[in-house]
């Protein structure tokens, strides 16, 4: 079993809840203090704060507290290990698509 | 919110679990019988195919029953939501570096 498994099942379960998921897309936009984070989602603070602690235990998201102000981005690379098993789940049919559609870019004539 | 959203709540949730993650992993090698499938786990068999039936359900897998035995695939395309999502998950930073691989790509020497 492949060292990453660990990682890649924190990282999966972390993101299999919608409310987490949420968060990760707005945090691919820019970082952002945890009030607007919370801001689109009809959920109690503690509660929102518990889904934070979970991204941020799974090392999907970091932040930073200056004085009052919580300010929470998405960890550069988190999703990485979802996109390497993604990558290995590629079906033999699906190799030999690749393998096809690097054939076809390699002989294709420069300009049509 | 995008339309595929539901299917990638599902197809996240079925393979967020280590069993059901093993599974797909072997199927994307080739199809398998269920017997074949579940020697590697040491689980009852009713508990297994509870597993199965999750990622067919969730579209993952599909089964073919001829006579006693049945057939287990993974559906092409199945986790195509999960990419998708992951490529809009990417930050200002992560796209600046594609821009810059491209850069890279386009104007380096053809021979070196």
């Amino acid at each position: 079993m492949p060292k990453y498994y660990d990682d890649l099942d924190t990282v999966l379960r972390a993101v299999a809840d919608p409310t987490r998921r949420g968060v990760v897309e707005r945090l691919a936009k820019s970082p952002a203090v945890v009030s607007e984070l919370a801001a689109p989602f009809s959920m109690a603070l503690p509660s929102f704060m518990q889904h934070l602690g979970i991204l941020e235990n799974a090392g999907v998201i970091t932040s930073e507290k200056h004085g009052r102000v919580r300010t929470v981005s998405l960890r550069p690379g988190a999703l990485d290990v979802l996109h390497l098993w993604l990558g290995e789940q590629r079906t033999p049919a699906e190799h030999k698509a690749d393998g096809l559609g690097i054939h076809l870019t390699l002989t294709a004539p420069k300009e049509i």
